[in-house]
């Protein structure tokens, strides 16, 4: 009866925001519309803020999660990989320190028959970036086009590159305006933003690392559940056989961090060498890549095939054909002084004897940002020399005096910084801590099987 | 010592919205950093609307609703009328439907010797605004400069403007981002736009009518009873006295709708005659204009002091006055006809006989603002002539064929429209309904007497 609502009205970005704000279900046609006008530059900026300070506070239902990531999705290229005769499976962690797996499970999948596609990020706050990591090699280019990337999968199975402007712009622009409006920390925001750009990829199957403890995004694990829960639904939703594992980040993987010495434990781990963490973490999530890329019966088996690809050289091999074929230095798989060195060394020394009952995960990837390795603004540069070695992980005993960690650094000052943080992090106590398992849970993969048609 | 605390950090946004995201309690030098960087366009709109939709959803505290009406109060000029020697008192509305007390208690109170200095707006959506009202007397100039303002003050005892560009103009920037970000509906909000207006004023007191019902913005008397708390409490933490009268708004007050049909029953009650419900209210308003301005000793006295003055025409006389001090033309006062008249009249007839059960009140301001009378978006004009005179108010017997409304219009297809909407609104029931009080409930007053410094 009222005179706004006889005459029809085209989409209207206030309408959904208010909707959003009462708890109301927007439809798919409400969040597209949304989407797409604000990837155009048809809505301002103030108008999508609002809309997700709304989301961040009242939530959304699985539909809804699936719809904005859809609308993400599609506000850019989809990668058609179709000719490619392998499956197609990624792997995506939600971020921690000294997690370098993603350079051992490419060319590790790569070599067993499943094609990687990995189009990653780079570190920002205390947390590390693929894309870093893989610049500490000489050469290496991370910014190539679609055709080479392509080729380089053609010939060697995996390719690792950074965003494109074409994958997800929609992503791309609510990011930006998400970092600057207290709206980055919703699991739905956060869900389909890795969604999105991962199926962007084109990937028939996706295996996520979600990280819990100190040193991770998710502090507690009932968020890694959640978020994990949601990324699985929402990938089903959309036809992909998508798995997740609730991994530890309650202390750095593995005993190095910073992008040249992870390279170099990167190296290690595919010598078959490597601390236990790390490898046996890369080999789980190897084997479920395997598994979903139709390459193993099992989850197991998927293991087992991946171990031996690492004892026969297979892995490492594939490891150094990517490099070059990225334009990288590969000598600095045999000479790991071909990759940037810092200047100086310096120890963190426990105080106390004892065992080391816990770090803060956090602080030591905050302690590595204090040295130059990460960044706390996108804009900042990184000094791929710089890092820190654990020569203690927790549950080990240490003496008075001696060392728990090695500084690689380049600046005095930093370096300073950088001790005290870690001498902070760390808790020396009287009785050894119980252990953490390094894998809390997994999660979903219901459909495989099934066709993967999109519902 | 993370590296982003142990940085000196001037005022940031960012940290203001992640707060009141995650429900903690903002400071006064938050709340005034965040309003004075927004009026200085030294913060971008996206991150006032992300903060505005989260204090739409997670509240204020009272500290907090009063700091946010202090810094918007003091965004812009307070205006100091110490020189006057009358208490200045002024009366605010929510806004209804056929709200026209403003008209009347201006010249009223200033007849007791009580300064109003009311600066007020103009109508949006189904309610009426006193400045429209006024406009329908020809000549009248709502656009006075401060210094005239005073003037008209100092010679009648009261004068009526719109908004100047130098009072809260944090409000005006924050209302028209609000407007857009579906922000509008928020208690805390709402209160420190009105206060920060009406506190610039310079006022010593201030009657708020806060109303509620179908045509009211606050439709349940819960939620008018909160603003209403909010908005007393804010006042009196500023050294205020303020009162708030939870007022009917379930049907149109008094039988006009319209800008120039409102200035008649203006004019009728100040005669001593008009529809009892507004006369009513407008003599409970009075009385308290008159008890907060130290004219009378109880409210019961303001409210005969009142009735005196009107039976004694003083105050229609000060009405006079202020009508010509403003420009005006005040010969509408003994000759209606001097106002706008609408071309046509049409009836609203009744289907049935029984008694007039309920109207949607908001419907009834829907249908003045279809006939021209009011406006949908701020930039639309308003035709003073039209509107609607009720025949029959809630409670009251009809026949079947017997008139309900007069409608009086300019444009058919606008009375067609109008008069359907009429009609649905009307509930003819067999019975009477139970009677509403007109006045519901009085709230707060509670520092009177104390000395008026500011805490």
């Amino acid at each position: 009866m009222s005179p706004s609502t006889s005459v029809p009205q085209s989409f209207r970005a206030i309408d959904v925001i208010r909707k959003k704000r009462d708890g109301i279900e927007l439809s798919r046609a409400e969040i597209e519309g949304l989407v797409n006008a604000y990837t155009k530059g048809e809505i301002p900026d103030y108008q999508v803020s609002a809309w997700l300070m709304a989301v961040v506070l009242k939530g959304m239902t699985r539909p809804e999660t699936a719809a904005l990531t859809d609308a993400m999705l599609h506000s850019g290229d989809v990668l058609d990989l179709s000719s490619l005769p392998h499956k197609k499976v990624d792997k995506h962690s939600t971020g921690g320190v000294g997690d370098k797996t993603s350079l051992v499970l490419a060319p590790l999948a790569a070599a067993a028959g499943v094609a990687v596609p990995m189009i990653s990020g780079r570190g920002l706050g205390h947390t590390g970036g693929t894309l870093d990591k893989l610049e500490a090699i000489p050469g290496f280019n991370v910014n190539l086009p679609v055709a080479e990337f392509r080729r380089v999968l053609d010939v060697c199975g995996c390719a690792m590159i950074g965003q494109t402007a074409e994958i997800a712009p929609a992503d791309r622009k609510l990011y930006a305006l998400r970092d600057v409006t207290g709206t980055v920390e919703s699991p739905y925001l956060i869900c389909a933003s890795i969604m999105s750009k991962k199926l962007a990829e084109g990937i028939d199957a996706l295996v996520l690392d979600v990280k819990t403890g100190s040193g991770a995004f998710m502090k507690s694990e009932a968020d890694a559940i959640f978020l994990a829960e949601l990324m699985v639904e929402t990938g089903e939703r959309m036809g992909k056989h998508v798995v997740a594992l609730i991994t530890d980040m309650d202390q750095p993987l593995g005993n190095m961090i910073g992008n040249a010495l992870e390279v170099v434990e990167v190296v290690e781990v595919l010598r078959g060498a490597g601390p236990e963490d790390l490898r046996e973490l890369c080999l789980e999530l190897a084997g479920w890549m395997l598994h979903l890329g139709g390459v193993s019966k099992t989850v197991a088996e998927g293991k087992q095939q991946s171990a031996k690809l690492i004892s026969s050289g297979a892995a490492l091999e594939r490891f150094r054909q990517m490099v070059e074929l990225q334009g990288g230095d590969a000598g600095v798989i045999d000479d790991a002084k071909r990759l940037p060195q810092a200047r100086h060394t310096t120890q963190v020394k426990s105080a106390k004897a004892g065992y080391l009952a816990a770090m803060q995960c956090e602080q030591i990837g905050t302690a590595c940002v204090i040295l130059g390795g990460g960044r706390e603004r996108k804009e900042d540069s990184v000094d791929p020399a710089v890092g820190i070695v654990l020569q203690k992980k927790v549950g080990d005993r240490v003496a008075v005096g001696e060392s728990i960690a090695t500084i690689y650094y380049n600046a005095e000052a930093q370096a300073a910084r950088a001790q005290q943080l870690i001498e902070a992090s760390c808790t020396i106590a009287d009785t050894a801590p119980a252990k953490r398992p390094l894998i809390h849970k997994v999660i979903g993969h219901k459909v495989i099987g099934k066709s993967g048609e999109k519902n």
